[in-house]
């Protein structure tokens, strides 16, 4: 195997090295356990939150995610509910015993941001964003690096290096599919990614089958395959009623569907020595 | 999901229907068995394809590969050794009790090859080649029809139409990785293709991971992502001694990483209710 | 630059050197001139043949193109005239003083379709069809050799080298777009492609603006900006009629529109130091 | 053409509407003349943006570029001279008579480079930072908004709406290459996006040849090719001495091959009825 990225690097994994542990509070990523991360695509109401909270958790997910500040393409688009949307996960995730995973996009937000979350997330369209990846790296906080639509394993790697130059060792990386040719499912997950990775980093990784694809009748299946291929969590997009989300609604399953996919997952978990 | 193939055409899969089952011999691809096709990228000699069918045949594979006419990109490089290759590739598989899947590049040698093997492979260079789909259209072979690099899922089932309507309704389909700005793997591996095709079409569908990845050391996670995804089978390039193979040597993996690769998958076909 | 292509390609621009000339009857490619080949996507009458090229004749093109034998995705998609339309171009050619380029599919249309041609086309879909490729390199007739629609640089190359190793020197490289993730286009025209193979082959290149975008309002700007860059000729989807063109009719433009677009090509062309 | 931008977007242009023209001091984007900028891809000391100033102007640059805040891959690459190289170059283009054109990564320094600026830019890898596009909105120097590597045109579209939408309408767009499956050029560079941007958007749009090839031998063509696709200005890379330039030398030119550039270009402006 080619090297690209250079023992040098702090991202690099260290010859015959296992890879390393990211703690966040009594969760560890890159351990024995798969990790499940679950919630809306977006914080909608306080009601919707705590119902999906309740629920998830109650399936097995060790995290809330939900996204207070949306990165939309269009300027019209839903922006999220902000702070007030930060709060109602917090007290919701806390409620049920769930960490916090959010989105910032912005430089300014980190601190907000930091005050509600447990693991601050770098969206796809900010990967390359530099002045955000080092003041996430200055920050307490672990953070959820997802891989650019168009970004290289090696750019990607050197963007989680960018956040550990500052300090910050506590990152996760996050495939979440790339952009090709098909046009049939919204990304091409790339599940490769997550063996490629286990070659080059210690960092853990997961996997996003809900933008991977954005399909929901796919999720379950690429599950299961991200986790037979070695991924260390997910992160999975549930509503109680998906066709009523405001975002994303097409990639996004029910409580119910996600009771049937851990089901599943368990039993691959088991199958490549892990649980979930 | 937005109906990208109609009804009417013969690969669809009609609602509510279980997937079609492709037999071939006492072989069937799309039923509780996952089937592993494994062997060399080119059938080399008579002594390599015997050691390598020996091999594989007891690590579990049900089906011998191997490339007697082999499609380069460069007129220069080995182009397989004809039907000498063929000739030993099907002593060596009646011998232990292999089925034979091997590579027909042209409408000329459909019959030649189809006198020696039990499937013909289309690779991914000629998925578009329509005459060539006719003319497996009309043999009595079972047809691996490889994903052409850059064919959306859509012009993959078409060209399996022409197959199916020229009157040979066995046609496996099979992933081996799309064209992506990637350039660490040689291609990047689409397992949500698994999942789409079983959504879309009765086909059975396979997964290459040789190809699909271009390292060896990705094979056995990529492989159980497969399973895990939902593929029917799997088609493994294995070599008694891969650094000796004459192609695709950084792919190629030994016999001992198959049987440690066969061990593993089976424990994950069982999860997802399958056997290997 | 890194050489891609060793001098001792048949395909490789010696150091120095300059492009060699592909002479078809009286047209030259690769010389002073600008070869514009033009005509519809599909031969479709007697009469639209004959319309097509007296119109095209008038305004400047050299070479009638048109479909005799179609490459379709779909087996129920209309599959061209065959031998009958090839009979109407070849006749509507020479009264007008025209010469043929039509496409050929598959290696038992290669004679019947060489009768007819001047020049014989491998299309996209066909670049890494190694049967052919020796065909028409046995063959008497020109090739002009349309880039696959995911195939780099170097593998277009070797599919050339392929034609000339069998004896015959007479290829035109064609590029036609390839496939990106950008959907609004039928195809990302590569217009680099041009100055890159002026750089490593000696063979002429030609650019299709029609397949290349897939809308007819591209096709004027993209012709210019083709010439501008150093092409050798066009081709390019004409009809008197593009409404009701069989196929292609979106990326089709009008005799009318085709005339506008011959005016403004002859200016860019002389401030490059060519004609038309 | 099918609409992806309603005509309610500040981004559309108006049915049978010409182009916006964005002024920037004496220069006009969008008018007759084509704009180039050129300057080198840092500002590595005083007497470095000086000469290179001085022999652009007299070439008949109108705007000098040069990075300041480079965005890198790497940590450890080069990051730019910060406010010492915004004062240079400011001083060099004030002396020859130039404008600045120069890019901006981060929300907080977007006052900064306004001072010194008189057309900030967004990189391709800040497309998609809506903190960024929103704060460079609110300020009141024109934009250079160049494509995300693997951005649509309507993404790219959105992104620009996002400016307009606080208040700025001065936003000049900059193509400068996709990332695709081809490797041997830096990105590919898709000269159809300035014919689409033409019928979709009133506003002006560049091209850069220098990152959308990454070979300097390819920049004179592709220039040529831009303006006859209908571009309103190039963007350049042209250093005293190339080989000594500290970041992209392989893509920039001598300042002897940008007097050559300049006056082949001219040609080709005339030709399409523009001047240089």
């Amino acid at each position: 195997m080619k090297i690209m990225i250079d023992e040098s690097f702090k991202v690099a994994r260290k010859k015959n090295s296992v890879g390393a542990i990211v703690r966040v509070a009594d969760v560890e990523f890159g351990g024995e356990k798969v990790v499940v991360m679950a919630g809306p695509c977006s914080v909608e109401s306080c009601e919707q939150i705590f119902a999906i909270a309740k629920e998830v958790k109650e399936k097995g997910a060790r995290v809330l995610r939900g996204g207070a500040f949306k990165p939309r393409t269009s300027p019209y688009d839903f922006q999220g509910l902000g702070e007030q949307g930060l709060l109602w996960m917090r007290e919701a995730a806390d409620v049920y015993g769930l960490l916090v995973v959010t989105e910032v996009l912005d430089v300014g937000d980190v601190t907000l941001v930091s005050r509600y979350a447990d693991i601050v997330q770098i969206g796809s369209r900010n990967m390359h964003n530099v002045a955000l990846l080092r003041e996430v790296g200055r920050g307490g906080k672990a953070v959820l690096l997802k891989r650019g639509m168009a970004a290289t394993y090696k750019e990607w790697l050197l963007a989680a290096e960018y956040i550990l130059n500052e300090g910050n060792s506590r990152v996760i990386l996050c495939e979440r599919g790339i952009r090709t040719f098909e046009s049939y499912t919204r990304n091409t997950l790339d599940l490769t990614a997550v063996a490629v990775m286990k070659e080059l980093t210690h960092l853990p990784i997961v996997v996003d089958p809900s933008h991977g694809t954005g399909k929901r009748e796919l999720v379950c299946a690429m599950s299961n395959a991200a986790v037979a291929a070695g991924a260390d969590g997910l992160l999975i997009e549930v509503h109680t009623n998906p066709e009523k989300s405001v975002s994303d609604k097409e990639q996004t399953i029910s409580t119910s569907e996600f009771g049937l996919l851990m089901e599943r997952l368990r039993r691959v978990a088991e199958a490549v020595g892990r649980e979930v």
